[in-house]
């Protein structure tokens, strides 16, 4: 089964991807890596603020899934099929956090956990998940990732 | 025209590479990746402090720039020559903020408008812009990137 | 002399690799890269907290240390021999720290300064170092990166 049938089946819509209203674009691949640039999923979850204060970790997991629906939107822009991803390589999650957080892995799981839905073996991938001061918009997740493309 | 030309004309002098004070190189190269180390321009642009508290967000758009012409310098000492950079693949950009600062991408916009500016499309990039607690020496911005080069 | 017996000389053991309790996995190779997930070390060392108020910087830089053992003890998992890096090529480098605390590269040099003595030049390496708000399980230090394995 195809990625997006499966999103579409979780009841997960890719929206449009970003428009460039910064000085960059969603992602740059080279060769055959794919440089995607950091998504909040802030158009598809209203939810801002702090995880543990302004958020529950449950609603920060959440909020991670749909910054990872929205980074799927620029690879599909950018590859026409999330289906020619070979394999996801590496991430990286900022987690809107005040000092002494200590559950950003659980949060940043709900990008994670959606990537292994979708791939299964394919979508398993190195990470790092920090907890930060400030996201853009005060948004309470953004992902950033990279991906090995099919030949 | 080339980049450092453009640099030159804009009033922006590359300054010496980082020297080796710390345990790490400014910059490696991996067949044609370079990976640029996160520079603060700190030598070129004296401003200290968290953006919105001890700086304004312009103010931050101007340590972005001098940020990314820092790394510049590490990039031309690398490659030689500026106009040996094939394509922007990612920046990273850190912003020192407070909790809660909405603005990172308005601030690291300083260091990717100047690469558009001085490579045009060449310059566009995947990217990332978050706010976090400290940066060395209280600068205001650092950026880390990595370049495709030319064969 | 091998990185791993150099390692043993100093006093340090690889841990057991890090089993796979969040969603993600400790590395993903790609042709001849090697990207390595954020480690921590939290098991090899017991301190937590911020750098600067919970932990001095020499704390630091040896929290540093232990997280680059076990990013150490992900490479061997991955490569069966610590001897297969032919170049570390970038280091990504979080401190817990405060606002406003300056000293993010010297806490990291911990992990740089390791890698060094291990590896010698092969061992230099591209860095960025930042202190920011929260870590998983409040670690000090958390360490990622990205290698280039031997042909």
């Amino acid at each position: 089964m195809k990625a997006e049938q499966k999103l579409q089946e979780m009841g997960l819509t890719l929206p449009e991807p970003t428009s460039g209203v910064a000085s960059f674009i969603p992602s740059v691949q080279v060769d055959r890596l794919l440089y995607v640039s950091g998504n909040t999923g802030a158009r598809m979850y209203e939810q801002r603020g702090r995880v543990s204060q302004d958020l529950t970790v449950e609603q920060g997991y959440e909020a991670a899934k749909f910054a990872m629906v929205a980074a799927l939107a620029s690879v599909k822009a950018a590859l026409g099929d999330l289906d020619r991803v070979e394999r996801v390589v590496k991430l990286l999650g900022f987690v809107n956090a005040p000092e002494g957080f200590t559950d950003s892995p659980q949060v940043v799981n709900g990008a994670s956990d959606l990537l292994i839905e979708l791939y299964g073996d394919t979508g398993k991938h190195a990470r790092s998940a920090i907890g930060i001061a400030a996201l853009p918009g005060n948004a309470p997740v953004e992902v950033e990732m990279i991906l090995l493309v099919k030949e």
